[in-house]
Protein backbone atom coordinates (compact mmCIF):
# COMPACT_ATOMS: atom_id res chain seq x y z
CA UNK A 1 0.00 0.00 0.00
CA UNK A 2 1.35 3.10 -0.91
CA UNK A 3 0.78 5.80 2.04
CA UNK A 4 1.67 9.83 1.87
CA UNK A 5 2.29 12.03 4.84
CA UNK A 6 1.44 15.78 4.95
CA UNK A 7 2.85 18.37 6.99
CA UNK A 8 1.01 21.70 6.26
CA UNK A 9 2.00 25.35 5.81
CA UNK A 10 1.09 27.80 4.10
CA UNK A 11 4.75 29.02 2.84
CA UNK A 12 6.22 25.17 2.79
CA UNK A 13 3.79 22.09 2.84
CA UNK A 14 5.47 18.40 3.05
CA UNK A 15 4.83 15.46 1.64
CA UNK A 16 6.17 12.14 1.79
CA UNK A 17 5.17 9.04 -0.16
CA UNK A 18 6.56 5.24 1.45
CA UNK A 19 5.18 1.68 0.26
CA UNK A 20 4.34 -0.76 2.41
CA UNK A 21 4.40 -4.15 1.88
CA UNK A 22 3.96 -6.21 5.52
CA UNK A 23 6.31 -4.65 7.58
CA UNK A 24 8.66 -3.55 5.24
CA UNK A 25 8.62 0.44 4.45
CA UNK A 26 10.04 1.96 1.12
CA UNK A 27 10.67 5.09 0.51
CA UNK A 28 8.86 6.38 -2.48
CA UNK A 29 9.64 10.01 -2.82
CA UNK A 30 9.10 13.34 -0.43
CA UNK A 31 9.44 16.83 -1.69
CA UNK A 32 7.64 20.64 -0.82
CA UNK A 33 4.83 22.51 -2.36
CA UNK A 34 6.20 26.02 -2.28
CA UNK A 35 3.20 28.84 -2.37
CA UNK A 36 4.11 31.35 -4.58
CA UNK A 37 1.64 34.41 -5.31
CA UNK A 38 1.00 37.90 -4.92
CA UNK A 39 -1.96 37.33 -2.28
CA UNK A 40 -3.46 34.30 -0.31
CA UNK A 41 -5.71 33.28 -3.06
CA UNK A 42 -2.94 32.57 -5.29
CA UNK A 43 -0.93 30.91 -3.05
CA UNK A 44 -3.24 28.24 -1.80
CA UNK A 45 -4.54 27.83 -5.15
CA UNK A 46 -0.53 27.40 -5.90
CA UNK A 47 -0.51 24.73 -3.02
CA UNK A 48 -3.66 22.92 -4.23
CA UNK A 49 -2.27 22.85 -7.62
CA UNK A 50 1.42 21.50 -6.42
CA UNK A 51 0.11 18.98 -4.02
CA UNK A 52 -2.79 17.72 -6.87
CA UNK A 53 0.20 17.10 -9.39
CA UNK A 54 1.95 15.17 -6.31
CA UNK A 55 -1.42 12.91 -6.10
CA UNK A 56 -1.69 12.16 -10.04
CA UNK A 57 2.41 11.59 -9.76
CA UNK A 58 1.99 8.69 -6.90
CA UNK A 59 -1.34 7.93 -6.68
CA UNK A 60 -1.30 7.15 -2.86
CA UNK A 61 -3.55 4.61 -1.19
CA UNK A 62 -4.03 6.39 2.07
CA UNK A 63 -3.04 9.91 3.88
CA UNK A 64 -2.03 11.43 6.75
CA UNK A 65 -1.77 15.38 7.83
CA UNK A 66 -0.27 16.00 10.63
CA UNK A 67 -2.88 17.72 13.33
CA UNK A 68 -1.73 21.30 13.69
CA UNK A 69 -0.43 22.72 17.42
CA UNK A 70 -3.26 26.07 18.06
CA UNK A 71 -1.41 27.12 20.91
CA UNK A 72 0.22 29.64 18.98
CA UNK A 73 -1.31 33.47 18.07
CA UNK A 74 -4.21 33.56 16.55
CA UNK A 75 -2.99 35.00 12.95
CA UNK A 76 -0.54 32.42 12.75
CA UNK A 77 -3.04 29.50 13.84
CA UNK A 78 -5.31 31.08 11.18
CA UNK A 79 -2.73 30.79 8.15
CA UNK A 80 -1.96 27.30 9.08
CA UNK A 81 -5.20 26.44 8.88
CA UNK A 82 -5.97 27.73 5.59
CA UNK A 83 -3.11 25.81 4.39
CA UNK A 84 -4.21 22.24 6.34
CA UNK A 85 -7.78 23.05 4.48
CA UNK A 86 -5.95 22.29 1.30
CA UNK A 87 -4.05 19.71 2.72
CA UNK A 88 -7.22 18.11 3.89
CA UNK A 89 -8.87 18.52 0.34
CA UNK A 90 -6.34 17.29 -1.87
CA UNK A 91 -6.48 13.61 -0.23
CA UNK A 92 -10.40 13.78 0.19
CA UNK A 93 -10.95 14.76 -3.90
CA UNK A 94 -8.67 11.51 -4.17
CA UNK A 95 -11.42 9.71 -2.24
CA UNK A 96 -9.15 8.57 0.83
CA UNK A 97 -9.58 8.47 4.44
CA UNK A 98 -7.31 11.12 6.55
CA UNK A 99 -5.43 9.92 9.06
CA UNK A 100 -4.43 12.32 11.48
CA UNK A 101 -1.64 12.58 14.27
CA UNK A 102 -0.54 15.07 16.83
CA UNK A 103 3.22 16.35 16.31
CA UNK A 104 3.64 14.61 19.61
CA UNK A 105 2.32 10.66 18.65
CA UNK A 106 4.18 11.35 15.59
CA UNK A 107 7.90 11.75 17.35
CA UNK A 108 7.07 9.01 19.60
CA UNK A 109 6.10 7.04 17.03
CA UNK A 110 9.69 7.83 14.66
CA UNK A 111 11.89 8.74 17.73
CA UNK A 112 10.32 6.67 20.75
CA UNK A 113 9.29 9.57 23.02
CA UNK A 114 6.89 12.66 22.31
CA UNK A 115 9.39 15.42 23.39
CA UNK A 116 11.75 14.83 21.10
CA UNK A 117 13.62 17.19 19.14
CA UNK A 118 12.84 18.34 15.48
CA UNK A 119 16.24 17.71 14.36
CA UNK A 120 15.96 14.05 15.99
CA UNK A 121 13.08 13.44 13.25
CA UNK A 122 15.01 13.96 10.36
CA UNK A 123 17.73 12.10 11.82
CA UNK A 124 15.33 8.68 12.17
CA UNK A 125 13.55 8.97 9.11
CA UNK A 126 17.51 9.28 7.36
CA UNK A 127 18.12 5.97 9.41
CA UNK A 128 14.35 4.43 8.25
CA UNK A 129 15.37 5.47 4.27
CA UNK A 130 19.11 5.05 4.07
CA UNK A 131 20.54 7.25 1.38
CA UNK A 132 17.13 8.87 0.43
CA UNK A 133 17.63 12.69 -0.09
CA UNK A 134 15.13 15.04 2.00
CA UNK A 135 14.07 18.16 0.40
CA UNK A 136 14.01 19.58 3.76
CA UNK A 137 12.89 19.25 7.45
CA UNK A 138 9.15 19.39 6.48
CA UNK A 139 9.58 16.59 4.06
CA UNK A 140 11.04 14.87 6.96
CA UNK A 141 8.28 15.10 9.13
CA UNK A 142 6.03 14.51 6.05
CA UNK A 143 7.83 11.25 5.78
CA UNK A 144 7.50 10.65 9.52
CA UNK A 145 4.01 10.97 9.37
CA UNK A 146 3.34 8.38 6.70
CA UNK A 147 5.54 6.49 8.31
CA UNK A 148 3.04 6.57 11.57
CA UNK A 149 0.10 5.91 9.29
CA UNK A 150 1.90 2.77 8.33
CA UNK A 151 2.58 1.79 11.57
CA UNK A 152 -0.56 2.60 12.94
CA UNK A 153 -2.66 0.40 9.01
CA UNK A 154 -0.67 -2.19 10.17
CA UNK A 155 -1.59 -2.98 13.43
CA UNK A 156 -5.27 -2.20 13.04
CA UNK A 157 -5.59 -5.02 10.19
CA UNK A 158 -3.13 -7.28 12.22
CA UNK A 159 -5.49 -6.53 15.15
CA UNK A 160 -8.68 -7.38 12.77
CA UNK A 161 -6.88 -10.24 11.30
CA UNK A 162 -6.86 -11.62 15.31
CA UNK A 163 -10.54 -11.13 15.69
CA UNK A 164 -10.87 -12.72 12.63
CA UNK A 165 -9.13 -16.11 13.81
CA UNK A 166 -10.70 -16.11 16.76
CA UNK A 167 -13.74 -15.76 16.04
CA UNK B 1 -20.17 43.25 -13.25
CA UNK B 2 -21.39 40.56 -11.08
CA UNK B 3 -19.15 40.30 -7.79
CA UNK B 4 -20.35 37.29 -4.92
CA UNK B 5 -19.69 37.73 -1.15
CA UNK B 6 -18.49 34.60 0.64
CA UNK B 7 -18.51 34.72 4.59
CA UNK B 8 -16.24 31.57 5.50
CA UNK B 9 -17.55 28.70 7.91
CA UNK B 10 -16.84 24.70 8.58
CA UNK B 11 -20.13 24.31 9.48
CA UNK B 12 -22.20 26.71 6.83
CA UNK B 13 -20.07 28.73 4.87
CA UNK B 14 -22.71 31.37 3.38
CA UNK B 15 -22.49 33.24 -0.37
CA UNK B 16 -24.13 35.63 -1.61
CA UNK B 17 -24.43 37.15 -5.39
CA UNK B 18 -24.84 40.61 -6.67
CA UNK B 19 -25.26 43.12 -10.19
CA UNK B 20 -23.34 45.72 -9.72
CA UNK B 21 -24.55 48.37 -12.52
CA UNK B 22 -23.02 51.86 -12.32
CA UNK B 23 -24.26 51.91 -8.23
CA UNK B 24 -26.75 50.30 -8.81
CA UNK B 25 -27.02 46.87 -6.76
CA UNK B 26 -29.30 44.13 -7.45
CA UNK B 27 -29.26 40.82 -5.77
CA UNK B 28 -29.21 37.56 -7.75
CA UNK B 29 -28.77 34.89 -5.20
CA UNK B 30 -27.68 33.93 -1.95
CA UNK B 31 -27.53 30.76 0.26
CA UNK B 32 -25.62 28.48 2.44
CA UNK B 33 -23.10 26.07 1.72
CA UNK B 34 -23.62 23.17 4.60
CA UNK B 35 -20.58 20.97 5.44
CA UNK B 36 -21.69 17.07 5.43
CA UNK B 37 -19.80 13.96 6.26
CA UNK B 38 -17.89 11.65 8.87
CA UNK B 39 -14.64 13.50 8.86
CA UNK B 40 -12.62 16.74 8.19
CA UNK B 41 -11.53 15.78 5.13
CA UNK B 42 -15.23 14.97 3.54
CA UNK B 43 -16.52 18.20 5.42
CA UNK B 44 -14.49 20.40 3.91
CA UNK B 45 -14.72 18.31 0.27
CA UNK B 46 -18.61 18.70 0.45
CA UNK B 47 -17.95 22.85 1.16
CA UNK B 48 -15.50 22.86 -1.72
CA UNK B 49 -17.75 21.59 -4.30
CA UNK B 50 -21.21 22.97 -3.41
CA UNK B 51 -19.19 26.81 -3.47
CA UNK B 52 -17.29 25.33 -7.13
CA UNK B 53 -21.01 24.69 -7.90
CA UNK B 54 -22.00 28.06 -7.10
CA UNK B 55 -19.21 29.62 -9.00
CA UNK B 56 -20.33 27.55 -11.85
CA UNK B 57 -23.81 28.54 -11.84
CA UNK B 58 -23.68 32.47 -11.34
CA UNK B 59 -19.67 32.91 -12.80
CA UNK B 60 -18.74 35.91 -10.43
CA UNK B 61 -16.49 38.54 -12.12
CA UNK B 62 -15.32 39.60 -8.76
CA UNK B 63 -15.15 38.14 -5.36
CA UNK B 64 -14.52 39.07 -1.44
CA UNK B 65 -13.95 36.90 1.85
CA UNK B 66 -14.77 38.11 5.51
CA UNK B 67 -11.08 38.24 7.20
CA UNK B 68 -11.94 35.76 9.74
CA UNK B 69 -11.80 36.64 13.72
CA UNK B 70 -8.42 35.30 15.26
CA UNK B 71 -9.43 35.85 18.85
CA UNK B 72 -11.64 32.93 19.64
CA UNK B 73 -9.70 29.85 20.60
CA UNK B 74 -7.28 28.09 18.79
CA UNK B 75 -8.89 25.14 17.92
CA UNK B 76 -11.76 26.93 16.92
CA UNK B 77 -9.88 29.37 14.85
CA UNK B 78 -8.00 26.43 13.26
CA UNK B 79 -11.30 24.76 11.93
CA UNK B 80 -12.42 28.53 10.44
CA UNK B 81 -9.12 28.87 9.09
CA UNK B 82 -9.67 25.40 7.20
CA UNK B 83 -12.95 26.37 5.59
CA UNK B 84 -11.60 29.83 4.62
CA UNK B 85 -9.18 28.00 3.07
CA UNK B 86 -11.67 26.36 0.78
CA UNK B 87 -13.28 29.75 0.78
CA UNK B 88 -10.37 31.19 -0.72
CA UNK B 89 -9.08 28.90 -3.20
CA UNK B 90 -12.25 28.45 -5.11
CA UNK B 91 -12.44 32.07 -6.39
CA UNK B 92 -8.73 31.87 -7.12
CA UNK B 93 -9.29 28.67 -9.43
CA UNK B 94 -11.81 31.06 -11.06
CA UNK B 95 -8.64 33.83 -11.83
CA UNK B 96 -10.74 36.25 -9.40
CA UNK B 97 -8.65 38.55 -7.54
CA UNK B 98 -10.17 38.52 -3.76
CA UNK B 99 -10.99 41.51 -1.50
CA UNK B 100 -10.61 40.82 1.87
CA UNK B 101 -12.66 42.85 4.84
CA UNK B 102 -12.91 42.83 8.55
CA UNK B 103 -16.45 42.51 9.77
CA UNK B 104 -16.18 45.40 11.64
CA UNK B 105 -15.54 47.31 8.12
CA UNK B 106 -18.23 45.25 6.46
CA UNK B 107 -20.62 46.37 9.48
CA UNK B 108 -19.50 50.17 8.46
CA UNK B 109 -19.94 49.94 5.16
CA UNK B 110 -23.35 48.01 5.75
CA UNK B 111 -24.90 49.62 9.06
CA UNK B 112 -22.90 52.80 9.21
CA UNK B 113 -21.29 51.96 12.98
CA UNK B 114 -18.37 49.35 13.06
CA UNK B 115 -19.87 48.17 15.74
CA UNK B 116 -23.33 47.17 14.57
CA UNK B 117 -25.22 43.97 15.95
CA UNK B 118 -25.12 41.28 13.69
CA UNK B 119 -28.90 41.34 13.15
CA UNK B 120 -28.44 44.48 11.63
CA UNK B 121 -26.55 43.40 8.93
CA UNK B 122 -29.52 41.35 7.59
CA UNK B 123 -32.07 44.29 8.78
CA UNK B 124 -29.96 46.38 6.11
CA UNK B 125 -29.84 43.88 3.52
CA UNK B 126 -33.20 43.17 3.93
CA UNK B 127 -33.63 47.01 2.75
CA UNK B 128 -31.07 47.28 0.74
CA UNK B 129 -32.90 44.33 -1.61
CA UNK B 130 -36.46 44.59 -0.59
CA UNK B 131 -39.03 41.27 -0.98
CA UNK B 132 -35.05 38.70 -1.11
CA UNK B 133 -35.39 35.77 0.74
CA UNK B 134 -31.81 35.51 2.63
CA UNK B 135 -30.93 31.46 3.61
CA UNK B 136 -29.58 32.30 7.17
CA UNK B 137 -27.55 35.08 8.88
CA UNK B 138 -24.35 33.65 7.16
CA UNK B 139 -26.09 33.92 3.98
CA UNK B 140 -26.93 37.98 5.04
CA UNK B 141 -23.28 38.20 5.83
CA UNK B 142 -21.97 37.47 2.68
CA UNK B 143 -24.13 39.49 1.24
CA UNK B 144 -23.43 42.34 3.00
CA UNK B 145 -19.76 41.48 1.89
CA UNK B 146 -20.13 41.63 -1.54
CA UNK B 147 -21.73 45.12 -1.09
CA UNK B 148 -19.12 46.26 0.66
CA UNK B 149 -16.39 45.06 -1.56
CA UNK B 150 -19.17 46.27 -4.67
CA UNK B 151 -19.04 49.99 -3.32
CA UNK B 152 -14.79 49.32 -2.71
CA UNK B 153 -14.49 48.53 -6.88
CA UNK B 154 -17.26 51.39 -7.54
CA UNK B 155 -14.82 54.05 -5.46
CA UNK B 156 -11.24 52.63 -7.13
CA UNK B 157 -13.20 52.67 -10.65
CA UNK B 158 -13.83 56.16 -10.04
CA UNK B 159 -10.43 57.52 -8.15
CA UNK B 160 -8.74 55.92 -11.31
CA UNK B 161 -10.97 57.79 -14.04
CA UNK B 162 -10.48 61.27 -11.67
CA UNK B 163 -6.51 60.08 -12.03
CA UNK B 164 -7.53 59.54 -15.73
CA UNK B 165 -9.12 62.68 -16.51
CA UNK B 166 -6.58 65.16 -13.96
CA UNK B 167 -3.86 63.98 -15.84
Amino acid sequence: MRVIGIDPGLRNLGWGVIEQQGSRLTHIANGLCTSAGKDLGARLLSLYEQLTDVFHSYAPEAAAVEQTFVNRDGAGTLKLGQARGIAMLVPAQAGLDIGEYAPNAVKKAIVGVGHAEKHQIAHMIGIHFPGVKLAGPDAADALAIAVTHAHHLQSSSRLSQAIARAS
